[in-house]
């Protein structure tokens, strides 16, 4: 398969602008990076493997994603916390009409008010994006993360 | 020294699908990222620099490689894992008649079943890549790792 | 905003062979990587958002930069360890008059001598790069890191 090297790009500077603004705490552009209508889930391996449906978060549109947020900024009880996002090997696997399938590589690690660094997800993203926009966008996020143990109050997103 | 964007693109699309198949475990498509004659090796950082040639595995054939899945998938005792890769900073160090010599960073988490979560190897990759072929292919892979902490039993490829 | 291929791959290819010096135990390579005049500063993320310049390392030339170089080589009574640096997401967030500014993740891990590993530190680079000579240099170089938790007597670059 060809894929053109703007195209390449042009996933990997939306994967960048997403995790820049998740890790700044500008978690209020995060569902600007979704198409109005999107699907946005979070899910394990082994769920995702044996396909069972049943992720730790789902969100279908844009809407509901803001209403994440807000969750997130009222529910203020957790300790102050950082996260620092890495992504590498962006695959384009297909484009069709605009829509291109793109998979990558995701590390999470967690840093704890105290300092505290740890790990705190791996995993991979399933991206459909859609290049028809002025910006790209995704219509679709699949967060398939490696360890079953995940923290179930998932204080951001991934 | 300039580098050509497809060759560049070229070179990390190969290492994203390359990490992609043993991340997903699909180890039987391993082998078919090198060349028919080739050579795979995995050293520490610290016989590499000494030019101690002892590497914790080496091949120089993909029949080599396809006997090394075979015995991993037989050898089957392995407490189920999985693992991820990050790879960044790929650099292009030469070409030479469509060889290409690139250098990466690599960074492997590895997943228990349980859901421990473990920094598994860091180091880097030095790639000779053969570009003349209908796909990009490792004519040669060494993966140098930084710990001499690493299991002998290396369970799955780096 | 729309950016040029090869200013995204200029950018990420300084990143690399700067990582790759440091990575490599080629320190006197580092200041290279720098503009005569320069601003390279270390700085925690806590101090860098309420607008304290209160960093952990500052330098404004190469030749500061240099200095500090032979200082690590002369402190030689360090433990002997490596690093292994991560780089990801490099967004190109401006241009002006050749001077390009970009922000990317990294992590950095640090393995000791008898091959105990540990994420040492993760944050953001934001840099101002010189596209204009020969080769791109930085300009301005600010690491802001996550974790109040770092060591005061940073062994190395970061």
């Amino acid at each position: 398969m060809s894929v053109p090297v703007e195209t390449q790009l042009a996933v990997e500077r939306l994967l960048a602008r997403y995790v820049a603004s998740i890790d700044e705490d500008r978690l209020e552009e995060w569902p600007g990076y979704f198409t109005e209508v999107c699907c946005y889930q979070i899910i394990s391996s082994e769920n995702y493997e044996q396909r069972l449906p049943l992720g730790v978060f789902f969100a279908d549109s844009r809407g509901m994603l803001r209403d994440r947020v807000a969750a997130l900024r009222q529910a203020n009880v957790y300790e102050p916390q950082r996260y620092r996002h890495l992504v590498s090997s962006t695959l384009i696997t297909g484009e069709s009409g605009g829509l291109v399938t793109a998979q990558s590589h995701y590390m999470v690690v967690r840093i704890m008010h105290d300092g505290a660094t740890a790990l705190f997800s791996t995993g991979r993203y399933l991206d459909r994006v859609d290049l028809r926009g002025p910006e790209p966008l995704f219509a679709e996020k699949l967060v398939i993360f490696d360890s079953r143990r995940i923290d179930t109050l998932l204080a951001i997103p991934l």
